[in-house]
C-alpha cells in the first residue's frame, strides 16, 4: 500500500516585516503542493532500509534500519500522538546519520530538511523500513513555505497510518483529516520546522496544514475563511536573499527613524486588516468581485510602497512591478524581499492572452512564473494499492 | 539705468501631497534663478511702449502706454507699498490686453504669466514705458516654482525702484532687501501667483523671496535655516502631469483606505520633521556631514515609498530611481509626481566622474538634468548703467 499526502505552500499577502514590529500580517495557502509518498516493503522485498528519494533535487538516500536503531536507541519511548521536540542528543545523532550521506554542500537547508525527515519519520513511525518519495511544485528556499509543506505532508502521511481508521481506505481521492488530527499534524510539522529553521514562526506550517488563510499578530494566529476566488501570478526572481539580514536592516531603520517607522507599521497593520476584511466579506455578484479585486490590488500597491519605505525591495522586484504595470496589474513582494518571490494579482476577468504576455515577458527577464489559486485546501491524504 | 532682480526656484524636499492632509512639508530654494531686467527709455528713445521680452520662449510683446492708461484707468489709485488683489474688472481688462497679443495657444500658463506681469507692473510702477527682459534657468511648469520666481523677481525689480534709497546704487553686485521690504515683495508676488494659479499655497513665492527653507503645515509657514551644504541632481522627466487630478486621486484613496492613509500621512509628517531637524542641526566635522547625508538619503527613499503608497509615482520617476540606485544614490519625486521632476541627493564626497555618468545615463533616457545647491539665497537685486 502507498500512502500519499500533499500539503500546500504559502504566500504572505500583506504585513511581512511589519509583523516583527507588532503589525498584523495575512498569509494564505496556494494550490502548489509538496507531495510525500510512503510505501512499505513487502516481506518478499527483503529491503531493510529507510529510503528517501527527493525527486526534484535528484537525491536518493538510504539508512539501514539497524543503523537507525543503533543511533537512536530512545525511539520507541516516543509517541506519535504526543509531539515532542528533538533533544540536542538526538539532534546530534541525526546530524551524523545525515552527514554520512553524500548531500551536496552547496545546499545546507537540504541537509537540515533531511534531518527533519529523520526526526519526524522515526518519532512518528519508529524504525521501520520504508520508501519515501518527495516531489514538489514549490521552488526551494524562495519564501513559498516549501520546508513547511514538506514537514506537513510528511507528518500527514505518517499520521495517516495511525489515524487511518477514521479515513476511507477504499477511496483513492484526496481526503481531509479531522481538525484534531490536523492539530497533531501541525504540531509535528512545527517540530520539523524547528530543526530546519531554528525558530520558525509557526505560520508556514499552520497555513500548510489547514489551508485557507491566517491573520497573525504578536504570535497570535487566527484562521480566516476566504469568500472569494483569488488568483496570483507568483514570480520567482531567483535572487537569493538573506532573510535575517533584511529583518535586521528594518530594525536598524526603525531605531534610526522610530517615529516615521511606527506610523509605517501602523499603516501596514491597517492594510492587513482591510485586506482580510475584504477577503472574508460575503460573496456577491460579479461586479462586487471586480470591486474587491480593485481594492485588493490597491492595498497590495500600498503595501509595496511601505515595504520600499522599509528598504526591503530590490531591483529585480521593481522589474516585475514595471512589467506588470504595463498591463495595469498590481504587484508586491511577498516574504522577506530583497529578491525572492513577487505577487501579481490576476483579476477574474483578465484575459488569458494578457496573462500569457506578462508571463512571457517576465520569463524573458530570467524569472520563473507560477499561477496559483489563493486560500485553498490544506493537507490531504490519499491511499493506493 | 538697468535694474536686475533674480529669484530662485524651489523644490519640495519632503511632504508633498501629505501636506494637503495635514502633514508637515519642507520646501527649499535652489540656486537656479529667474532673472528680470528693467530698463527705462531715455527721453531721446521716444519709445512710449511697455515691452516684455520672454527670452526663453522667444516671445516679444508690447503695449502702448496710452492703451494701458485707457484699459486700466484706476491704476493710479494703487500703492506699491500696499499689495492688493486684482479685481475681477481689472483682470478682465488685463486679459483682453493679453489676448490681443499673439501668444501661442499651446501654452495657457504663458498667457496667465503675462497677465500677472501686467498686473504687477502696472500696480507697482504705474503706466510708464519700460523694457522688461526675462530669462530663466528654471524649466517652465515642471514644479520647480518658475512662475513664483518670475513674480518674485519682477516684484523685486519694480520695488527696488521705490525702495532703492536703502540699497547701494553704486554697487553692481547682488544686494539683499531688508526683511520688511522682502515681505512686501513676497506679498506682491503672491498676488501675481493668484493670477497664474488661482489658489496658490504661498509656499513657492515665500521660498523664492527669502531663500533657504521653509516648513509648512496646515497653512502655517515657518522659515528655517540650513546648517549644511546640500546638493541635488534635479531630473526633469518632461512627463506632463495634472496636479489637480493627482491631488484628487490621493484624496480618493484616502477615502477608500482612511486608516492606512492616516498612518501614511503621519509617517510623512515624521519624515519632514526629522529631515528639517537634520538640516538645521549645528554644522560639525566632515564625518558628521556624511552621516547627515546618509540619513537624508534614507528619509528621501522612505518618503518616495510613501508617495508610491499614495499612488502618485510614475514609470519615468521609477526609471530615474533605478539609474541612481546603480550608483547607490537616493532619489524621490518632488512636487506633484506622476512625472515632473525628481531629486537625487549628491553627497559631498561623491566624485564628479560618478555624477557625470549618472547624468549621461539619465540624459540618454531623454531626461533633462540640472545640478542645484539647496537652501540658498532668496531674491536679490543689482543695478548697472
Amino acid at each position: 500500500m502507498e500512502v500519499r499526502a500533499r500539503a500546500p505552500g504559502k504566500i504572505i499577502l500583506a504585513g511581512e516585516h511589519a509583523v516583527v514590529h507588532g503589525s498584523t500580517a495575512v498569509a494564505a495557502a496556494i494550490d502548489l503542493y509538496t507531495y510525500v509518498s510512503l510505501r512499505f516493503p513487502t516481506p518478499t522485498d527483503n529491503d531493510n532500509q529507510l529510503r528517501l528519494h527527493l525527486k526534484d533535487v535528484g537525491l536518493e538516500l538510504s539508512w539501514p534500519v539497524g543503523k537507525l536503531k543503533e543511533a537512536l536507541p530512545k525511539l520507541n519511548s516516543l509517541s506519535a500522538s504526543a509531539p515532542s521536540s528533538c533533544s540536542l542528543e538526538t539532534f546530534k545523532a541525526i546530524t551524523s546519520l545525515v552527514d554520512e550521506q553524500n548531500i551536496p554542500e552547496t545546499n545546507s537547508s537540504l541537509a537540515s530538511g533531511v534531518s527533519a525527515f529523520l526526526w519526524l519519520y522515526t518519532s512518528i513511525h519508529g524504525d521501520k523500513a520504508a520508501k519515501v518519495v518527495v516531489t514538489s511544485e514549490l521552488p526551494l528556499g524562495s519564501g513559498l513555505g516549501s520546508s513547511a509543506a514538506f514537514c506537513v505532508a510528511l507528518s500527514g502521511a505518517l499520521l495517516a497510518l495511525s489515524e487511518s481508521g477514521k479515513l476511507d481506505f477504499t477511496d483513492q481521492g484526496w481526503q481531509i483529516f479531522s481538525d484534531s488530527d490536523l492539530e497533531l499534524v501541525n504540531k509535528w510539522a512545527f517540530e520539523g520546522e524547528k530543526i530546519i529553521h531554528g525558530k520558525p514562526s509557526g505560520i508556514d506550517n499552520t497555513v500548510s496544514t489547514y489551508g485557507n488563510m491566517i491573520k497573525f499578530r504578536s504570535g497570535q494566529l487566527t484562521r480566516i475563511k476566504t469568500n472569494m476566488p483569488l488568483k496570483m501570478l507568483i514570480t520567482n526572481t531567483k535572487v537569493g536573499r538573506n532573510t535575517k539580514a533584511l529583518v535586521a536592516s528594518v530594525s536598524e531603520r526603525t531605531l534610526r527613524h522610530s517615529s516615521a517607522m511606527a506610523s509605517v507599521f501602523n499603516a501596514v497593520d491597517a492594510i492587513s486588516n482591510e485586506l482580510a476584511a475584504i477577503i472574508q466579506s460575503p460573496a456577491s455578484d460579479d461586479l462586487a468581485v471586480t470591486e474587491k479585486e480593485e481594492k485588493l490590488g490597491e492595498l497590495m500597491e500600498m503595501n509595496q510602497g511601505l515595504l520600499l519605505c522599509m528598504g526591503v525591495s530590490h531591483l529585480s522586484i521593481d522589474t516585475v512591478i514595471r512589467v506588470a504595470l504595463k498591463y495595469k496589474l498590481s504587484t508586491k513582494l511577498t516574504g522577506a524581499g530583497g529578491g525572492g518571490c513577487v505577487l501579481t494579482l490576476l483579476p477574474t476577468l483578465l484575459s488569458g492572452t494578457v496573462v500569457d504576455k506578462v508571463i512571457a515577458e517576465l520569463e524573458s527577464c530570467g524569472f520563473q512564473c507560477m499561477i496559483a489559486g489563493i486560500g485553498g485546501r490544506g493537507m490531504e491524504v490519499s491511499y493506493s494499492y
